[in-house]
């Protein structure tokens, strides 16, 4: 994989979606619906350093890089680097960690 | 069931719905109606840490692995893991624990 | 009445709305209206541990367990227990007491 | 009059509609427009609490039992006790108090 | 003028619309738009105590009785005192003070 | 050009529009779009107190009187005054000052 | 380039947007949507002082002049200095750092 060099601003998460098979590898179905906004499944990238609270300090991110996410693409913010697509998304759009 | 390896963040629950036998046992029905907004039951698998207040700090999850919990459905978040479905909620969705 | 098996989350309310003939006892009448939100009549039957603030702590409830209310059912949660219909809601859904 | 038995919640007021004659001798007329929020005249019957603020206290109410008052009927909950018309209003709805 | 006994609440002030030949004389005109809330002018009749800020305290109103003021019609509560028009507005719908 | 004599309220400014020959000057073109909001120039004639924070404390403003504003017209609050067109803005909706 | 006065307010930022020639140089691609919120690249030209917070200070700014930028066009403020296009953002709208 290319060196990312995105780096994410306030909350923001850099995801590199998996593809189907990978996705099939992990026992992990995420269903096809007729909603527009389901959940996926993706590797996180970068971080962000953190949505800043009304005291100025930043609440620190939950997610870090490597984790293995799966995430609501509310907003379609793909960029794509080497011919690689990646969506930029809120961390609030993170639903869940997958652990190992 | 198959171990449950997804961590939620936030003040999410991973919930998994109750089937229309086990539910009849409980003595609780929740009737269809019109309403896409309806209550359903699920027992709750895993919950995240909590949601952050604005001082830093966060607020302790209410509802804990292994309730049995009435909430709606809101948001279709809906991932499968094995062949089993489950929901990915905020705990503001979680309406009421059902006491055994 | 069987006993009650919920306990509401949050500012949550579980109410038994009040039959006809009961209603026409206590001498409020909650007149009929093309507004599909008008007031009903209820007995308390469940309250939540209160609203969390943003310091952290919960608001106490201002209903409680047996109080007879006049609330607006705006979300349509309902709950069917042994045959009996129960409506979970918001405390601020609930206008008023109607003391004895 | 009836004695009032509803205690409203939180910032809310009970207010009985004055009656046309009423309205007349008060030389304070509010003209009927086409929109359908138009201000109205009434008598505060009971008022609630007060709103509880962030942190924790309740504000004061503004208005008190036996205010001739000015208001908007937004949100229209009607509540009927022996034969008479009251409705139950926050206290932001209340735009002036009528000085005797 | 008769004297004005309506008392605003909050953050309300009452207002007298200015008639167009008064308008004319000032040298200020507000032109007829397509647009439905455009500004007015009016001499400010009556002011509220002030809006509650988040601490409990109020704070302080901007405009005081006798100013002229140009202010936006967005809420039209329209009240009629002997024959006079008058309009309840939030001090957040004046836009600003005529200086004499 | 007249002696101004409105006083904006709060966070708002009054500014008078720049001609289009004005603008050629300037060197800074704003195109014309098929977007209703787009910036328009002008000068700040006339500046508020400013916002009044939660504390009770205004915010200072940014801009000040005899400021060449790059401003967006949201709201559109024309006040004419002995033929000349004004604007009220609020703060938020100007841009960015242009440096002489 | 010619020298940009425009200060900008608040937490904005001017982008000047990069050329189609540019951006394939980046080895960035942001792909044609339907969607008409798709990301941009840009070089931040001038930022503002930061955003005020309810405290009274600023939030210092995470983008500083000559940064080179992903940031989606939401509200389309486009200025033209000498045949320049510039954009006028608010650093919300800047979803990450291009690091060189």
């Amino acid at each position: 994989m290319a060196k990312m060099n995105l780096k994410p601003l306030g909350d923001r998460v850099i995801v590199k979606p998996i593809t189907e098979e990978e996705r099939t590898k992990s026992g992990i179905v995420l269903p096809d619906t007729a909603e527009k906004e389901r959940p996926e499944q993706g590797e996180v990238i970068a971080v962000g350093p953190g949505k800043r609270m009304e005291d100025g300090k930043r609440a620190p991110m939950e997610v870090k890089k490597g984790d293995r996410v799966v995430f609501t693409k509310y907003s379609p913010n793909e960029v794509e680097i080497d011919d690689v697509e990646y969506l930029i998304l809120k961390e609030d759009d993170v639903l869940a960690i997958i652990e190992k």
